[in-house]
């Protein structure tokens, strides 16, 4: 049976297969996924985002135990921090969700950034997909970051839930404020901390200043995840914030969004791979780049060029 | 007199307006910029990115100092964490330096990354460019990051320094194996907070296992930056680094990749910009998106249409 079938059928081998060979950029990834087009979405994608610290797999591994409990399947991608050079995801505490993947309903992948235009890479989008055609009923999509990652994440998924822990120091405070405009629900873990109070005061005073709320108002929870407090609550949150969506015809909206932002993506992907090409096609490097470093030409004459040449 | 001449002149009113249009993409900045593109190239650029709460502003600020008493002219520009809708810079400690930009010879201006493609915004790069252009020795970028905003310094900097700190948690560590690879230098602040020694032994280890290094060796060095501790003899590494750069050719290799990266991006850009307009030029958003969101169509189809079109 060829490998499309499989993934269809929820084949956590053929899954995986796959995603390796979107990772791998691999000419059948693209076919494949060409292929599975119509049978996406159908999933829910959440989101969960927040400062490094702040417990975000420990939450999104309860959760997904939660939704298991309710019956329904659920694939989760973690993008981990990678070497920006290498683009190998470091794996952690990843491991740590192991007795999740022993169960069928659950597939779980890392991913690593590899440094592409965004925070989160083209594969981690085909990997998306491949999880949404895999009939899985809810995809979790988990990244650490402090800036593009979060607005990726924003544009990809159908709920995004941020998480906040107290005692990070100020510099996190500064980061949280930028995304606050971002999150459906946020979630103040380590509730148990002190300062856990003062957090859920500063997230409620922040979201009171964001004019630009529609008619759906984020929650702040409050969870202990490693005792799996709150972890009930959380999941009716989210399960509500989906109702939202789609009672409201806000999630037919972001999801036009989303193929919009999807296929830019998909032709700046192509772009640049022509545009490179060109460059080192015509010993760009060798020559131009010379004259530019000694000031006999500047880049930006030259970006003229090539954008005549390449451009219709 | 006009603004590219007081610029050059390093004439602190004109170098801000000039950041302030080139932020705002006015035409006049892109003019400018093309204008004093001959006068750049001399500064020295060093890069100082690091987690949240590794106290890097702190640790800019007094490099500063050290670098004025040795008679050196300084620019900052710190990159703030901002919210990638309103494109806001969260200024924060930053107002801690003032007492630096009382001081002819530095230069401190605050950016927001304003969730462009990559880390570190147009803007940014131009705002480099005018200080190099108004003819300080040194310019810092200052950069909070867990991604793309290192793997943009790098490309953007000669000198990278990589600031970490005892007691950030598991991810900041997951995150600092990721970014082992870009550092010229590697800064241990907060050197008297306990287990500043195990964070200095594991960087010895990760060090140990890159396998890509050249003939520079990077230092780890011990800060309080706090109570300058350790800061004289920062600056004397990164002047050796400085050196070895300019005596071992790497220096112009630096800046050759550094100028077609940038001549990349201003294409990037170019292209983005064309191929959003055409695409709502076509009410592509009235027909297309609901064809493909109602699987009639999907996204590699269309994108190859739109390449085909927008593309020679």
């Amino acid at each position: 049976m060829d490998l499309v079938q499989q993934v269809r059928e929820g084949n956590k081998v053929a899954i995986a297969r796959l995603i390796t060979k979107a990772e791998n950029e691999a000419p059948e990834a693209t076919a494949a996924l060409r292929e599975l087009y119509p049978d996406t979405g159908r999933a829910y994608l959440i989101g969960i985002t927040g400062p490094p610290g702040s417990g975000k797999s420990t939450l999104t591994d309860k959760l997904v135990k939660e939704i298991r409990k309710r019956g329904k399947t659920v694939g989760v991608i973690a993008v981990d921090p990678s070497s920006p050079f290498t683009g190998g995801a470091i794996l952690g505490d990843r491991i740590r969700m192991s007795d999740l993947s022993l169960d069928d309903g659950v597939f779980i992948r890392s991913m690593g950034t590899r440094g592409s235009l965004g925070g989160l890479s083209k594969a981690t989008h085909d990997a998306i997909k491949i999880l949404d055609a895999a009939g899985f009923d809810y995809v979790f999509i988990e990244t650490v970051g402090v800036g593009q990652s979060e607005v990726d994440i924003v544009k990809t998924a159908d709920t995004t839930v941020v998480v906040s822990v107290p005692g990070l120091g100020d510099d996190i405070q500064a980061i949280k404020a930028g995304i606050m405009e971002i999150g459906d629900l946020f979630v103040v873990n380590k509730a148990d901390k002190d300062g856990a109070e003062k957090v859920v005061i500063e997230l409620g005073q922040m979201l009171e200043l964001n004019q630009n709320m529609g008619d759906w108002y984020p929650p702040i929870v409050k969870t202990i995840a490693s005792t799996n407090e709150g972890i009930v609550g959380l999941v009716d949150k989210i399960n509500e914030h989906l109702n939202y969506l789609a009672n409201s015809g806000e999630l037919i909206k972001r999801r036009k969004e989303r193929i919009s932002n999807e296929i830019l993506n998909l032709i700046l992907k192509r772009v640049t791979t022509k545009i490179t090409g060109k460059l080192s096609e015509e010993n760009f490097w060798e020559n131009e780049l010379d004259e530019i470093l000694n000031k006999l030409k500047n880049p930006y004459d030259v970006t003229d060029r090539v954008v005549d040449e390449v451009l219709l």
